[in-house]
């Protein structure tokens, strides 16, 4: 997403790192959209009684990353700074919970096993977030 | 919503509380749409360079309330409880920042007073689900 | 949602229509969290392979009238009249294929009967709305 | 986002077109990111008042942007067809007027001239899926 870095860059707040907040939002839509996709596809397989679990984990997942991507883009400009390191946390937990349920049928599925791979980049960009987010003060 | 109170009783898993469960969702759901309207309506005040702190306060809270109220809902089959009580929180948390920077503007403008009690009655609920949660363990 | 339509009215914008465009956004987003939760209902199914057109159809919905609740609460000052009922007719159009697809479903599953109950009420609060805008010019 | 790709490319359902359904939804959520942060950046100018139409048309141009998203990326396995042709056309609706009313700020911010562009091109994206999606019938 070179467009949401461009787009901060000219931001009139001057954020401090932009570059750390598209990667954030960009991994946090890029983890919804990819959840999405392995919702729909664990509807479809043969054996869907053994992937709700996945199903459900994927649909929290989704949900929780579009708010902390839209969140995380408003960050820069005095947005509650206790609001923002939560929903960074709630994510790297539903990424890790996720990933985690995801990886048990990703010798079964591809899609599956690609989410878990996705989850577990986002968990750790949010986590890097939170470390630049701290090293700002 | 006594709509989503009557689907969450006919779920198969039988949830052991709908009606704290139907409560929460529309609490935060109620309170999206409010934080949405009072952001509109602030856009449209004479002083919104005073009100910009309460706008995005408004936005995250309406987003961070449409994804807590998508996850409580499917809360009674076994997604994650840490990942459904950590977003109750940062719900509670968003809830209290956007009604207390709104009650800041709520004598001079209606929807921010309107606005603040809705989000202090979300981050109640939100409270209270959180609680009933932990009674049923 | 009296509170939405409270803010509304102290909208400085004066909105011709506080009432109608209160009620198309607390259908749309009571739609959301009826489908929402009929979803997971139907994943919770025993034959939920028999149920996998009413899940996707449900999250369809959900999502849609998520974002025409949105945007409708910000039709008064000024998007695109264009946008806005455009949004309207495909938020009718969803509603009506989710409730087509639950009524199918709806003798074996109350959540599902429920569900066709309310997207057939949405989608004629979203047309009223749109009769409404049509008559303000 | 070749990881959505990737899992629709594994999905059961075998889409024709998992390479234009994942660059959709891809230009959809680089889109809504980028309008969520062009209007925080409006929202921090100090000639706030004349780009209130801007920061309402990113917001609508975002929540439409995300579903239309979340649509398409169900798009293979049957939902309805007629809802995802609405759900595409107002998406190109919103683009358009987003870009657009962007484009009038685009000599004066940055935010404005970048997300006037990625609207157009999600436009095109948008319009490019609607063509592939009637050449597979």
């Amino acid at each position: 997403m070179a467009a949401v870095e461009a787009a901060l860059r000219s931001h009139p707040a001057r954020p401090t790192h932009p570059d750390a907040m598209s990667r954030c939002m960009e991994a946090c839509f890029n983890c919804a959209g990819t959840c999405t996709a392995c919702a729909d596809a664990c509807l479809s397989e043969r054996g869907v009684e053994g992937l709700l679990g996945a199903i459900r984990q994927n649909l929290d997942c989704a949900a929780i990353c579009l708010a902390t991507g839209s969140v995380v883009t408003r960050s820069k400009a005095g947005a509650s700074r206790q609001v923002l390191e939560s929903q960074l946390s709630v994510c790297i937990a539903a990424c890790r919970a996720c990933g985690d349920e995801c990886r048990r049928h990703g010798e079964a599925h591809r899609h599956c096993r690609v989410c878990a791979q996705v989850c577990d980049d986002c968990a750790q960009v949010c986590t890097d977030m939170m470390a630049t987010l701290r090293a700002v003060v």
